[in-house]
This record gives C-alpha cells, structure tokens and sequence, in this order.
C-alpha cells in the first residue's frame, strides 16, 4: 500500500477539493474527474431512509454502468430535505454535467454532513462553478479531495495499490471517509475508488460486492447503515490492458484481491478513527463450515454491547463472546471452539472446545492494555474464515454522543 | 395491579425461597409449586448456547404440555457447564420430583448465575432436600421466592392480578428476574406465573406466546438473549371454573389480556432495575399497518445505541430515531411520520410528515430531565400500534460492564 501516491496517479484521473462556504474554514466539496467514460459500480446504504443523492447515483449507475465524474458535498447531508434537497441534488449534477460537458447520468452525486437541514445548494453550485477548472492531475489535489469529504473524521483517510496484469501497471487509488464509533447525528461512511484498469461493468459490479463484504461491511459503526453511506468504483480503461471480461482471466483474481486490499485498508482507517474509542480490535473467526457463518459471527462479536464494554475493561471475558456467538443467528456448537484473545503480538488460548482454560488472567489483562487487541475464535467445524474490525466501547463515546445537539 | 397479593393468593399453590449457601447471605433456591398437576407452557430464550436446565425444561414441558413444580437455583447459571452441568440439572429434577412423589416430567428447572462455573450440584441438592417441607402459602413465601431468583437485580419483581370469569374469581401472580442494564455476563431473564384459571394446554401456549411478544420481548436488554432466559406458566385450574377451550370463549380474551397486563408489568420493572441507567422510556409506535411492523419499529428505535445516548443527554434526536427506523428491516416511510417526545405528562410534536417542527428546543431539553420519558411516533400508513421499554446509555452503564471481571 503506498502512501505517497494517490488517485491522482491513476491514468486519465484528475480532481479536486475545493472550500464553498458550507463547512467553515475547512474544504467541503470534492470531484473526481475521468477523462473518459468509465465502468462504474456503486453499493449504497440499506438504510431505508434514504438521502437524495443516494436515490440519484443508484438510479445513473444502475442504468448504462458507466460514469465519469463524482461530485460529492460535505456539511449538509441532503437527507430528509424533500423536494428541496431534491432540486438541490439535481442542480449539482446539472451543474457538473454542463460544466464537463457530459450526460448527466454518467455523474455520481454523493453528500454528508448534517440530515434534515435545507440544502445550501447555491453555495454548493457555485462551488462547482468556481473549481471545475481546476481539476488536477497533481498529488496535492487528491489530498484534497479526502479532505473535503470528511465531517467528524480527525484525519483525511488514501490507499493506493498497484500490481501487473496483461504486462502493465495497473494504478489504483480510493478515498474514504467515516469515524469509526463517534458519529454525531449518523455520520456517512463514503468510499471512491477509481483504477485505469480495463474491465467489464458486470464483472467490477461483481469485485465490488465481493470486496465490500469482507471490509466495509465488516468494521462496526454502532450496527447501524446511514442515510447515505456509498462505495463506488470507476474503472476507465487507460491502461490499455486486454479488457477482462472474465471471472475466470487471471486478471480478475488479481484485480479483486487488490480491490479487497484498498477497500481494507480505508475500512480499518475508518475504524481507527473512533474518537470515543481507546482499542483498535481485530476479530477473526476461523475452521468454519463457511466464509459467510464466519462472517456473521464476526460481526455478532463485534456488535455486542457488552463485549465492546468488556474489551474496553481488559477484559477477556469469553461468556459474553460466548453469548453473542449464540445470537448470531446461525448453528453454533459452543462446545468445539476454541478462544485465543490478546495484542497485535501474542494470543494467549483461554478456551479450549468450550471449556475455560487455566490461563494467567493478569497476564491477558496486560495485553488486552495494548490499543490494538485480537480476539480469534475457531469454530473447528470446517476450513473457512472471517475477519473483521471493531472498536471498544468507552465513557467517551456515551459523552460525545450524549452532548451532541440537534 | 394488587401489591400485597402474591403467587401464594393462587389457589392449590404454595412455595419456598431458601439460603442454599451458593450466594453468599442472600436467598438462592426457589420451589413454586402446585397441588394438582397444572397445565403448563413455557418460552425459552433464542440463544443457541443454551443453559442445561433449559434445554430439560423445555423437553418436559413439551412432552404434554403439563407440569406441576418449578425449582430454581441463583448464583450459577449451569450455561456452558458440559457434562457435569447436565448432571447437576437432572440431580435438581430427581430429587424434587421424588420428595414431591411426581413425575420427573413434571417438573420444571431452571438456574440464572455465573456461567462457566462448575455447577454446585450437591449445595442445590441438599438445599431441595433440607427446604421442601417448608412449602408454604404464606404470603411471606411468596416474596422468598421473588427474591430467591435474583443475582444482580436490586429489587424483587412480583406481580398479582384477578378478574372474572365463569362468575368465579381467577388469581394469577407472577414473579420475575433480571436487571435492565447491567447485566455482567449475560444476568438471564426469568419469569414465572401461575394461575388458578381452568384452560387448554394448546390455549395457554398460545395466550403466553401472544404476551411475551408484547411484554418480555419488547425490553431492550442490550439487544442480547442470555443462555437461560425462560418464561413459564402453569395453570392449575383449582378455580374450578368451567375449562376455557376455544379461542372464542370470552374468558380467553379476558385471561390473554391479564396475562398480557401481568407479564407486561414484570417487564418494565426489570427496565427500571437498570442501574447504570438514568432514564426509563416508553416508545410508541401507532398508526402502522401492521403491529408487528410497530413492534419492529419499537425495538430497532429503542435498541439503537445512538437513540440511547441522545436520551442520556436529554437530546430530542430526531435524526438518530428516523435512521433506526431505517434499519428495522420492513418499509418505512419518513415523510408521512409524526414525532413526539417528552416526559410522562406531557408530549411536545418534534416531527410533521417527516420534516421537523419549530418547536422550543430548551423546553423540550427540560421534559427530558425527567427519569421517565416517552418517544412516540406516528407512521400515518394504517390503524395498529406496538409498545416498548427501554433505558438510557449511560458512562455509568460502561462503567459497570468493563469493571467486571471474568
């Protein structure tokens, strides 16, 4: 993963991140720029309330694939705002499309920030005005553009990857936004991913899916979607690569696993972002009759109340992992597992098939001291696994959420 | 609602609540127990990791729907226990049913406590031998029991109705468990009732699965199902009035309403036991197309983390309420919903169709100072409605759960 290049060393890419006057003193707009219509795929929030620009970006993506622009606003999340939010959604596209010389439905439209608040979507249309032109294709402006879609996040969070296919270097490069436990008012959690891969719309629908599965979908953020979480990718071909068009071209694994990789990565920043939070906690659950069970557990794990206020205390406390296994949702035999809990180092086992082991309890306590724990689990009912990533739950969180104000 | 009256005004019943020595200076055994044979039916929790004593109880009570004394031990669970554990159950189930010369089917067990511990089988054991002779229907027996079930609860749970029917009086009381908010490692959820009611086996199953979808299933206890939760009725019939046995009998509707009021009264006074909670609040959902929509709505509002917080800062969130309706999982509509917060005297209208009102925030901010609050919400898209209960999060909550240590 490297952290010196960025989107903007992606072919064809070029942006910007701009301040409009929404978010005082800081940047609040960002555009991400493909000299060419790229493939395009987009998952976006299961939460049934839904912001404008959500309803908007499925509606463009869902219809031809493809897109070439992402605009996105930070302050006001143009959720709950109704037919003014609306126009307001609409006129940015209109605005990006007009000024890009491009069809409106190749734009994705994307907002976080406040809900229910009107739209200020003069501020943002001129904003989109006044920075088009200067979409760049220099490091500093994909500096930029993370900067401008955060809102509660303390740090801007960029991946990059690279890797050969077809004999060419492929560039790939995302940003995110989202912090991890402190989220005033549901704050969004947003992904933009752009590559100058060359690949088939369905099959980079498919990698997507696939890959926001094992990472966005598996930090933990209260349990709960917002109104305008998204993750998009756009993939516009500048490589030159042979266009994969297969699941079976090597060149899809390959795209995938890195997929999977920058998607990891900006999942586990968005985690490490927890204001409230003081542990950083991997939950891996393995020997498992399959990948999705693993999952699910995973996620049961890291969702528990009581074992997020555990970890907080250092404390291994295997009945309440125990018990959120057993409200998974799925057949789970507690008497084959084995736990191993400790830091980024050393595991120390405290169950074995179920039963408590004898294991030096101050011992554990130290290591669960480290800001970053492990907590591993193995089924031993078969040969898949799971990962995921969580935070603890502090005093701090209940303050920062209970002095937040509408 | 009586108070003075306990299980011990039910016709044919007497029990016991003794010091075994399992707790340390506290009352840890309780045997409930009725003359005659009763009709019997239970709920048990969804937890896949379940204690031993559930896993017997609900075989007996399904063999024929009968049962005639429940024995409960406090201070260990018998959850994840192994063999031992299922010894030391059937060890309760034996000597109980021979000292009361019944069947062992007869019987119902159940335990609430530590997990994980080794079960002290011959402490219970000579705890049934040495109390059962004290069997009483003295009032005083009564609340033994209801405090004999206890483990981190600071108050006894009891509760006592009677009604009409057949031109007969019917008792039914009630004893229950369980602490609102802290609950290290899992405190279970128990509740048992009896009554002198003449019904159906298959019609009291179905009264006591009607209730608990309204009472003990509309709590949030953290969200988590422990391993020994259980909910048991028995109905001895000593009322000698005549069998209820059809749904339409008018004494059903009265008897599932009573069983609805009592179990519905246990439930919120487990909420109120919360001790890392500030606040007891009552949700409402009305005006939805289906109740058991509005009872989806009421446990994604009130088992939402962020709704719990905003409460404990006195914070009429309504952002954090729309978007945990968003994630119950059935269709929900914003724009057509009403919202009102306040204490329990008066209601001030937060939301109209979904957009919000100019109400006095520092007003509303004074109603919810109150220790007793209400959320309701009207959905506007039909004619039924569902209630709950739940607390605060508060830095006390995390407090006491990271403390505790395994």
């Amino acid at each position: 993963m490297s952290m010196i290049k960025n989107i903007t060393n992606v072919r064809g890419i070029t942006c910007w991140g701009a301040h409009t006057g929404v978010k005082s003193m800081r940047r609040d707009l960002a555009i991400i720029y493909s000299e060419v219509p790229a493939a395009a795929a987009a998952v976006f929030t299961q939460n049934k309330v839904r912001a404008e620009p959500v309803e908007i970006s499925e509606k463009h993506v869902n219809l031809n694939n493809r897109a070439q622009v992402i605009v996105c606003n930070a302050g006001n999340a143009n959720a709950c705002t109704g037919e003014q939010g609306r126009q307001g959604a609409e006129a940015m596209v209109k605005t990006t499309a007009e000024l890009l010389n491009i069809p409106k439905e190749d734009v994705i439209v994307a907002s976080t920030g406040l809900i229910g608040e009107p739209f200020p979507t003069e501020d943002v249309v001129k904003g989109i005005e006044e920075n088009i032109h200067k979409l760049s294709d220099n490091t500093k402006a994909g500096s930029f553009v993370a900067n401008a879609i955060l809102t509660t996040d303390t740090f801007a969070k960029e991946g990059f990857v690279e890797f050969e296919h077809d004999g060419i270097r492929i560039n790939m490069g995302g940003v995110a936004k989202g912090s991890g436990m402190i989220h005033p008012n549901m704050a969004t959690m947003l992904g933009f991913v752009v590559t100058d891969l060359d690949i088939d719309e369905k099959l980079l629908d498919k990698a997507l899916r696939y890959s926001v599965d094992r990472s966005f979908n598996m930090i933990t953020v209260d349990g709960d979607t917002s109104t305008n979480d998204m993750v998009a990718v756009l993939a516009n071909g500048l490589a030159g690569n042979k266009k994969i068009s297969s699941e079976k071209d090597p060149g899809y694994i390959i795209f995938r696993e890195k997929l999977n990789e920058i998607l990891t990565h900006l999942a586990k920043l968005i985690v490490s972002d927890g204001e409230g939070a003081s542990k950083f906690i991997e939950y891996k659950v393995s020997k498992a009759r399959s990948a999705e069970n693993a999952r699910k557990l995973v996620r049961a794990i890291s969702d528990s109340t009581l074992v997020k206020t555990a970890m907080f205390g250092r404390d291994p406390n295997w009945g309440r992992i125990i018990a959120a296994c057993g409200n998974a949702g799925i057949n789970f035999n507690y008497k084959k597992v084995n736990l191993f809990v400790g830091d980024k180092d050393k595991l120390v086992q405290v169950l074995e098939k179920g039963q408590p082991m004898d294991f030096d309890k101050n011992f554990v306590k130290k290591l669960l001291r480290d800001s970053h724990i492990r907590v591993n689990l193995e089924l031993n009912t078969g040969q898949e696994s799971g990962m995921g990533w969580g935070t603890d739950l502090t005093t701090d969180y209940v303050m920062f959420n209970s002095v937040y104000t509408t």
